[in-house]
């Protein structure tokens, strides 16, 4: 049994300094942000593994953008998965938009009456929806085709975002696959479908993108995943995982995973499922290494994410 | 200010009688579910008030269908929201199968050796996939129309499920709206697409469905909404009240709300939103009424709707 | 294996019909509840079993009072084990004052300044204090003894407690032991010292408890232990049954066990620990029946224990 | 209102650096570790401030023993407020036995048929506590007088502790008030118990210390607290401030305050409280600085004081 060797902080550190002490003490949360970067790495090293990121939650407003944008750029990810709203809020800013530091212990008619929309700490001003309307509308003439699956689609605006510093936009350039299946949740699948979709302009099919993202998972070597938050771009990609008719990887199931969630297990949903669970499914491979890290994705992100770049 | 009146358990008492000691107590965990109950009574016999049900989480493993059928079939609902997994667990019962007790603190690759799926401490037999399968592969000349969205799809389908005993079907039947936008991230989803839609049979849009949840939502004269669990159901309802654009009760927003939820507001995700926050949104009425309970969907429901059923 | 048998809410029904049907389901928060009432049945029928009841939180603000003076009352507890706050709003209770329902999203300056004390969403006058400093001093001479344990300290001060509503009261009356081993962290703490210890009337001894609580745990033939929160309560019945010299029932460790909490797990803390935690020192008996609640207490307690009543 | 400016990982960087980036995001769980460093840093720098810290949970077992000393032995805290939990773990440590990185999900009959408590994922020996028994046991000619209070008592401790590298010898050697009210709750106290306390070599009275903590309280110009974890330590120092009679402070209560948990609030308990709910009760003072950060002590600990060090 290896011992529990207590954190020591000795002056100034690097956060992969840091978070090497957080692994040799190894236990409960502190451990598994260690162990969380050792998978981060090898997952990341391993040439023949294709890599999935599924990202819930109000990332984009939480503060979280560029280092989604840093870990898309850097070639990290090969499948991205999302909730609409991250791509609302990521549009929204490379409309020139800003969100801003706000509170949550707050009159929240007195803020309807400001035209302020909250998420929890973050205030956003309701007017973005106008931008983001008239660019919605701006790109009426642009679509290649008429009929095409929700990636296509998101492709289609990524590819007119100007500004650099978006999601979407470099899932566009780096030719990423974003799979958002449940884009018409979202303010940005409001105003696509009613200044695209219901004008007839596009269509678009709620199920096509399955076959792409079924044909990474199934033809990959080896497969990584990692969720930032569970919702639907967790279960997502774990589904892609759940078929699999010739498994690539003799077992199946994903062999380097890492999660980082709030949500408890006890309530039985997917968000809240340690990643342990998906062994029984075969979404998880039983050689592969995995962990679950209960944290704040704001906190334990950065700090996974600074000592992983500090690696690699 | 009232004061704290302390539950007193007397003998046998009923459901009802219970509950409303809670609300005469009227704080913490115990008070919200005293006032869940008021309101939804109130929700309920508001001849006016259409009423949103969004459901998440892993509800039909965990034995909460009867409520729901019972929900929709007494008329209580009007619009249903769900997740795929919600319908695919639906399907698999009417089809004969089980879920079954388990645990949770098992060897998972003990259970996929045996064939077992993991949710966690729900058990299901893996081979379920085979008859939904066919199932779907079934449905295959069944389909009126070509192109669809996917509430018209989903009611094709209740329309061909035998059991009576099925959410599906009762939403068919009683010609209630069920809206699953992220139909695709399930095994329901995926098969149908490998049997239909990958094959030509139907199309199925992504956006389509927008157009009816909203005219529901912003010509009916009052609203509630009921959450049980976060996700993109709860979500795609509150953006329903979002944009309203002539508001047919002035302020907009709902008028009712109760939510159920284990999920921390900290994070920032809209599935741990306190019902409160939807008030800066205008999608919560600043005159309505409204109240989050903190709690196991599996304990809070069955006690909240059998006290609701007392009353009405 | 036993199939999830739904939850069917068939008109009015009693508390006790209710929970049935939960434990029908038997699974996920539900299930817990119905094992939760059928392990605290065996555990009230066992002759042979010694119940160990600890209490922590805010549960006397919360409405719980009653619920627990009824649980003292009735015979099922044989050892009381509380924080001191518990004790000290029974006392304040006891002396006609009033807890009252508030509410959390309020600003607690403003209360400050109307001399209210906020426990979540219940408020309290802070001039409660006033008549708690005049009771303790009304004690200075009726103690019997100078030095005493905490145990008999306070039931010297149940035993001047007018109100037969209260629990300290009813704990002098039945002669159960009640422990409170950090009592000084409390309101009633503090008085009884600026009152009483510091003025030399009485000296109260910190370990000297530890001897009766030890002796009834390791004399006791079987036991049973019920943990509404966790802290020092849940701690301090656990500990007693750490070293047992003879194990009076062979493995050692409770046989019984039921805990409610909303504590988690992962943080490592005694509070949030699964009772299953308690098997690894001996706590727990290996053959014995034990379930944890993961549930708001105001919530689980006045179910679990209204189902409980309809079958003892 | 500032702007979320999003966190950018450029290589390697300090840990202060990335706290830094946290705080100018602002928002979320990452804008509480950067505000908690900010309110850290000026309560270290402010002279005139009295800061407490309060430990509860497994934080020896967690790996947190170094920084608390370090907390202690740099001067930064003026008063320490434990549980006996943490001080047992430390005794243990000092006697040469270590704590070890276990897992959670592991068969606990197992562990005990090995001789292994479990504390979460931390495994531990049973058989220190023989080591600890003897320790206790060769104090007993040791004391200088009789009658003492708990804080005495665990000085008289620490002086005989060979180790360096522990808590409770460090309290001694810096002379840092060490108040443990529910010491009897720990294998320390009930060693203590049975070789000390119940054979007469000392006595140690169970409210004493309350009259040191207040003064020291009472008298201070200014307050900081520090809260990992929540239970009585917290309660205690909270308690502390609740009182004063001539406010020192004009507006009385805590000037700074960093509190970590993941408790909740709505539970009600003091441990899940928002510090916010003190200015209700004058224990935080209305011009002051506080936050709450939701993270397991074990991640955000590290990287707090990793980022004040850099600082101060």
């Amino acid at each position: 049994m290896e011992e529990v060797r207590h954190v020591e902080i000795d002056g100034k550190m690097s956060v992969g300094e840091l978070v090497r002490k957080m692994r040799a003490a190894g236990v409960m949360g502190g451990g598994t942000i260690g162990k969380a970067v050792d998978i981060l790495e090898e997952m990341v090293k391993d040439k023949e593994c294709k890599v999935f990121l599924g990202l819930a939650g109000a990332m984009v407003p939480g503060g979280m953008k560029k280092i989604i944008i840093d870990m898309l750029r850097s070639g990290l990810i090969d499948v991205f998965v999302t909730t609409g709203a991250n791509l609302t809020h990521d549009i929204i800013e490379s409309l020139g938009h800003n969100h801003f530091q706000g509170r949550a212990d707050v009159d929240d008619v007195e803020l309807e009456k400001k035209g302020i929309d909250r998420i929890y700490d973050v205030f956003m001003k309701d007017c973005v929806y106008e931008d983001l309307d008239n660019f919605i509308i701006s790109l009426k003439d642009k679509f290649e085709k008429k009929k095409m699956n929700i990636k296509e689609f998101l492709w289609e605006i990524g590819k007119n975002v100007k500004s650099e510093d978006s999601i979407l936009r470099v899932c566009y350039e780096k030719k990423i696959p974003v799979f958002c299946p449940a884009i018409s949740d979202s303010g940005l699948g409001q105003m696509s479908f009613m200044n695209l979709i219901n004008r007839g302009v596009i269509e678009v099919g709620a199920f096509g993108d399955l076959s792409e993202i079924q044909d990474i998972a199934w033809t990959a070597k080896k497969i990584g995943v990692i969720y930032l938050g569970g919702g639907v771009p967790k279960n997502y990609i774990q589904q892609a995982m759940q078929f699999m008719p010739t498994k690539a990887n003799e077992l199946g199931g994903a062999n380097y995973g890492v999660q980082i969630t709030m949500d408890r297990a006890e309530p039985g949903g997917s968000s809240g499922a340690p990643l342990r669970e998906g062994l029984s499914w075969g979404k998880m491979n039983p050689g592969g290494k995995h962990v679950t890290v209960i944290c704040d994705v704001t906190i334990a992100l950065p700090l996974i994410y600074g000592a992983l770049k500090e690696r690699v």
